[in-house]
């Protein structure tokens, strides 16, 4: 495996130990395929074939695409648990709050941990399995957390996972640990963490999944080779997908700009990336045009999954920015939950961050920005179960009490009188 | 589609409004098929050439064996969400706990709201909206009205969820109050909610999706029909489940009894129901040889999902075991618990109540009833997601400080000293 480095060029390897997560300049590291002759029809027609594997790696969502993804690893080391092979939905109720022609919702929400993680850490965990690392570490309290546990688990290794001890969600960390994790929480903050990961993961012996390791970006450019393949490879004119770390965003750049030069898709659709306003760096910085990101000191949004200050892979999410003609918006806590309430009420469900996508996306038709002719997906990046916090918040507590789709609990009594009354 | 009465022999239709949930007798129905000239060979095939769709209702994982669940239904009235297609899996560490030969862990908590309930609601909604109702409800507090409300949502209809208002799990209402079900707190029991449903439903319009509704089976059945054909028609020695309302031992005895009249598979599995022992009045009855089961008027344990002390469903259950030569045991929360965080620590995960069906595998290896040599599946019926609560009381809570791969949270300081200690 062949890198290169998004800042300076250097090429560098990731075809044994140590890994590299950053170049010697400190710029983040991608992964550089030869694809070489790869046919794309050829490849569409095994990875349509492969749809009906369940006893291969094929069965897996992401690895039905291995070829474009991590074609020298060895099938041996693959640690899966068929991740991806997620729904796409097309909800009437959330279309006409969008206010769009046609909307799909991709719910990455499906994956055996509940969130778009395991897309990418399968393609982590296996490569780092590959190169003999027998433990692996990140600095999470969310989604990054529980879904590198799992793996590690799967792969029957142990795993270790730092947290700040100073505002835990406990809530966040429990099924983590129910995996088995090792939970360290230590006096600090986020960014603490992962420099001490930087500086000591090697040295004790550890393989690190935080989202600056470009093995996590190549798992999860399978969300939009999935979603493609589920369309006939005809994308929608739009994906709108919520930011916070940016991995997310710098991935599906990444597999746009793959599809398109092998000539899987004939067309790039345009990148809507939606962060929350109380943490939108990368917003800011894109709609003022500046050259570099200011971190957000004090990020707070009810999103906690974009809950990040200072977004590691924001250069590569502006080169998604530039290579689809994308766009940036952030939206308010009340919007993001206003959303979240209609995805739940159309059966899908979805996280609060989800939720920022279909805001985000609303947010866009109204200011014109999106036509409401065109088509879109929203790719919802965590499970409802992930939050069940927001749920309670919006539909019992207090601070919503006025707002769309609040549900309640009404008390009753089983009489003769009692008439179930739905349309109220 | 007809039924017949399990007690008196009894038919009934139920091809029309309105719906029949019992026989004028009391007793329960079940669905019978005429399978006619159905060719199991013919059927194979056309089951594992479905296993690729993704746009039509073979992509569900109940509806891909539609021949055998509802045929007359017409497609249009189908509510899905690509339920089922859960992941069979061979944890070696689960195997090992158990103490026996080969273990597969059947995972229903992938299906889309978590929980194993999908596979029958789907059935259950989809075949009230083609009778023509336009609304649904179900008495519960847990899985049950989850997955009733995603369908609901799903097919844009109301639901109306009645709920005991003592007791109430907040928690476990949370995901069927975001799903947009209409739920109602009533003084009195959850056996008055049932018999109000039953004597009113009707009247109010409401397809009622309690466990008794006979079309709830039909999909369950699917459960053992996936595992069937993901083994390639060669089922383990032992299916293991838990045992609470009793549908799903119903479902799966049912379900063996059809594929093994057509010739899905030449032999038949022993069926084992693990009950919780503060919850096991159908174990109790078999156990000393009764005739009838005695309610447990004050059911109580750990795993929620089978807080049920008079189990609707005991009838058909009993036949399941006559059919298999099956067999029924009881464990103590205690068991269920350090099961629970084995299955955790595999990576796959579960709750509670899944967990039962472990902790019981491991009590029957270890009592001689099953033998070592043997194989066994054992259905995972809920996810580790759905009771976060007892994940936080067995890692971080007080009364399991000695259990079993307890995990806890450490705390340390990230400066030179600390060095990563993944075997202790």
């Amino acid at each position: 495996m062949k890198a290169r480095c998004v800042e300076c060029g250097a090429a560098a390897s990731l075809a044994a130990k140590p890994m590299r997560y950053a170049c010697h300049c400190g710029g983040l590291l991608e992964v550089v395929h030869d694809f070489g002759d790869a046919d794309a029809e050829r490849l569409k027609d095994l990875f349509h074939r492969r749809l009906g594997e369940r006893h291969t790696i094929g069965a897996s969502g992401v690895w039905r695409y291995k070829e474009l993804i991590a074609p020298e690893l060895p099938d041996a080391f693959i640690v899966t648990r068929n991740e991806g092979n997620t729904g796409i939905y097309g909800p009437e109720c959330v279309r006409e709050f969008a206010g769009i022609r046609q909307l799909w919702l991709k719910a990455q929400s499906e994956n055996p941990s509940g969130s778009f993680k395991d897309n990418g850490m399968t393609a982590a965990v296996s490569h780092g399995a590959s190169l003999g690392y027998a433990s692996f570490a990140c600095t999470s309290t969310g989604n990054t957390s529980s879904s590198l546990s799992m793996y590690a688990a799967t792969a029957g290794v142990p795993s270790l996972v730092l947290v700040p001890d100073e505002g835990i969600s406990l809530n966040k960390v429990l099924q983590t640990l129910a995996y088995g994790a090792q939970v360290a929480a230590f006096p600090g903050t986020y960014d603490d963490g992962i420099r001490w990961l930087n500086e000591n993961g090697e040295k004790n012996g550890c393989y690190v999944c935080n989202s600056v390791n470009p093995m996590r970006i190549e798992g999860q450019k399978s969300i939009v080779f999935e979603l493609a393949q589920d369309l006939n490879w005809e994308l929608p004119d739009w994906i709108v997908l919520p930011g916070g770390a940016l991995s997310n965003a710098s991935a599906l750049g990444k597999g746009l700009r793959e599809l398109f030069a092998l000539g899987f898709i004939a067309r790039l659709p345009r990148v809507a990336v939606v962060q929350a306003e109380g943490a939108g760096p990368f917003h800011r910085m894109v709609d003022a045009s500046l050259s570099t990101l200011i971190p957000e000191p004090a990020p707070r949004t009810v999103a906690s999954a974009l809950n990040i200050g200072n977004p590691p892979s924001w250069r590569k999410a502006l080169e998604t920015l530039k290579l689809t003609a994308g766009v940036t918006t952030a939206v308010s806590d009340a919007e993001i939950m206003a959303a979240k309430a209609c995805v739940d009420r159309s059966g899908i469900g979805c996280e609060p961050a989800s939720a920022a996508a279909v805001a985000g996306l609303r947010k866009l038709v109204q200011g014109g920005v999106i036509h409401r002719d065109e088509t879109a997906a929203c790719i919802l990046t965590g499970s409802l179960l992930k939050d069940t916090n927001a749920i309670n918040s919006y539909h019992l507590g207090a601070d919503y009490s006025e707002a769309p789709w609040r549900n309640g609990i009404r008390r009753v009594k089983l009489n003769e009188e009692f008439q179930v009354n739905l349309e109220e």
